[in-house]
């Protein structure tokens, strides 16, 4: 019990909180024969529960220290991780609810790197790689009896020169923008989804969310970035029953036609100022309906 | 209404969405007299509502433009941003949900620079500034009648040589980590907060918070960052009544005593190397009870 | 003329001197029919000459201003941008030290995106794209009559998994590192090269070069990063006779093996820790003798 | 000796090269009663000499690894970091070159932190301290008997309000800018000097060097970004009889006032849009006449 500046007793306690180890950088080889293959992967771990002592109290008796949690990723992958993260990610969680005594929860986060076989004389080579963009992301969440799997896309960077355009939108008295039925359309591609099942072989849903991102973008006439969006989405559920719904985050990278009037130049959308910022962000769920 | 590759029916639609313009970089001068006073903060608008024309026919007759939303930052700053960014906030709010025709709230996110006034020879500066760390944050989210505002305080990296410790933590088969009652303590400070009331002066508040979290931060003996973050709460709860619920996220910056012993060197706390990951990371809400 | 505080009269002069614009973002579409091509570079422009008069008297009249210099890259792109970056930096560089009275040289620096065209049912689109690491660099400097190329690659990151180790290095008082014959060798090469000749298809050398240190990286058991930064070097000189010199810079990304002994479990080089500091960095130039 | 693919025989030879440890993050705490002092650096060791075994015959007995390196700077520290970083950097330099049997020189490259005492109810914290921008940088180089030392300052940004303009410049074909006398002016500085002597305190005129730029920006009205880059280098060299040549490396944080008229509203130099890119990139040397 407190007393406040304006004379008001309050009593102050411990809300939500969590804690656990962040950028845990996790590799492992697999060693088959000629042919290695690898995991590159970023781990972060957050434990919820009653730690409530070790806040109020000074006692650390519950607690699992971040460095053995730390060890515990590098210990249990080599076992446990045999396939996908999200695979890995149920088994990391089924230990920390356990490790912990007063451990209620445990979220597992992955930030995967995608490496591409060295292709020697058009072979691909058997243990040497090339980092690629984009990241395969991944967030398991449960209480070691249920699992929300979170699975996702990062830094897909994307663009099309034409079949793109911004017309027929609101005009008031701040707007200035000229109407375009011919633009480039880029973004930066975050997309996570869920899932309706825990039966999958997560790694080739990954595959063909990809692909059917990749085609659809290129597919049809965008009006606008929330159309694209939409179609994406639907692309999406419609050839991957196992997920439920889909999350797109889309920055606008806008290509500004340079003004080369001015100068006496013509500019036939040829020449465009890549705007760093500000950026349109356009973001939604794409689901099945109840 | 699709058909899946499984042949499942089902319909596809669209679910929470949003959509606005980040990274608009405002700067505004006060030039009263001699004494010029300046804001420098980075806004982002987000707004939601009923935008599924745009997503599922292509019809943008309802969308503001991000290039709109921009502009109109910039022109309310002119009269509206008088004071702390958390009351333009509110004007911005208020103004977005009138301008879309079928915008149903408004989120405006602000990352404030700040700086501090050149000193010539002791005197501060009438125009000139040099920058600081660490932001001042704020989030104001309305549907133009309620608003919601969050103020925050990001990037205050602190650090303490002694006086802090981590003892009699859970062992397991994982734990390597050694106990000690003597490291160093030191994290980037993330804090963000809720009011009780609409009537307050948001600067002076977070002058007031940012001033507890560093004399806490130096006041007592800490047994784990779990203790501090704490103890931190309820000064700030304490001494701030406006303030319902504060919350941190403090990275652990591991400070490690390199081990000099096995060159035949003493190593007396003396010499650390600061190790950039992987990092604890410790989270949570302090709150007033109900 | 001054006087020091310590009496000592000194004359203050100005001397090596530049200016420019840096971080200009040109985006170029080539529609030839259905298939568009892209530039999408960043460019940056540096100017030398007699800029005095703007330094000591505030004379700014011989000053190019350097927003001018942006409108130039734009506008020079329309018609002088037709093949490969190197040979757009030589018709620039002629024409700032054309349009600044006082300019005596100019340095013009490329960092070039690569991108990949989005392949639709195995099909490459015609203007659709994915943008890859690693980027294409290129800096052209030259009084106009006589230009220096150098062309280079940058984030190129490749890693193999085994026929790599540290062996037989000088021992002394602060070496603590075992020795090994089978670790990972992981670098994000970062090369440069000069040219012996002007004629030259710059695009075709870089793919030349690129497919060179790929191929080279895998060929051959690397006792150190200083005796494969060699081998890719041998390789380069000997594919790529216009090429007079290479210099590389290896940081050396080590891959730790995890120590999973002391909990009871053998670690076969499976599982490593992705050490991101400090690192070795290792940097040499491979020419051909004069 | 190689035979390339056009047939010219050409003999091979390695060039200039280095290697070296980068990013060593040391750490020191100075333990004196109740008031600690600290030195929080990042390290860069690069040594030159003859490495040639290694590159070409695979031959590493007279290569110090780079770990040895590191362990080198944190060992050292101990006894040898007691003043500035420039003073240790000098006996880096003297060990490594006594170290590698084949070591010319070292060259030893230094990002300080600074940090400020937090202050509680007015007095400054004998153990607690809050990280500041700037930096302090340091590189030392030499071959253990003969020693350059450049000193410098990062990350310092400043800005005016008013008191500078950019008007009287050359116009010609692609010169769009208008002229103004009064703008801001923001830029980050980057300075680095050098001694005309090795008996000096390098934490001292550092500080003096810092406050000098920083009164200096303030003391004139600003015809261009050159002008004040010759008057700060006036300015150090005049206080700091011991600086021999001073560099600046000035952007030109761009802060273009936003374009309000075309809504009605009137901008009086008020509202600004802080353009990221593309900058303006000031530098050159200021030094006393040989």
């Amino acid at each position: 019990m407190t007393e406040s500046s304006t004379g008001v007793r309050t009593r102050i306690v411990l809300g939500q909180n969590n804690y656990g180890k962040s950028d845990v950088r996790l590799f492992k080889v697999f060693r088959e024969g000629e042919r290695h293959d690898i995991r590159d992967v970023r781990v972060d771990v957050a434990l919820t529960g009653d730690f409530e002592a070790a806040h109020t109290r000074g006692d650390n008796s519950a607690l699992l220290a971040t460095d053995t949690m730390r060890n515990t990723v590098y210990a249990l992958a080599k076992e446990q991780l045999t396939g996908s993260v999200e695979e890995f990610g149920k088994r990391l969680v089924r230990h920390f609810v356990k490790a912990g005594p007063t451990v209620a929860s445990a979220r597992i986060t992955f930030t995967q790197h995608c490496w591409e076989r060295i292709k020697v004389q058009g072979q691909e080579h058997g243990h040497a790689f090339s980092r690629q963009v984009p990241k395969h992301t991944a967030v398991v969440e449960g209480d070691g009896r249920q699992f929300k799997v979170t699975s996702g896309i990062d830094e897909l960077y994307v663009l099309k020169t034409t079949r793109s355009g911004w017309e027929g939108f609101l005009r008031e008295q701040f707007t200035a923008l000229p109407e375009t039925n011919d633009r480039i359309m880029a973004t930066v591609v975050t997309a996570r989804w869920e899932y309706n099942t825990d039966e999958l072989d997560y790694d080739a849903v990954w595959s063909e969310v990809y692909q059917q991102i990749l085609e659809t973008f290129t597919d049809h006439y965008s009006p606008s970035v929330q159309f694209t969006l939409h179609q994406m989405g639907q692309a999406v559920l419609t050839r991957c029953p196992v997920i439920e719904r889909i999350h797109f985050s889309f920055p606008n990278k806008h290509h500004v036609p340079y003004n080369l009037e001015r100068f006496g130049i013509q500019n036939d959308n040829e020449i465009f100022h890549v705007d760093p910022e500000p950026y349109g962000l356009i973001e939604g769920w794409v689901e099945r309906a109840r």
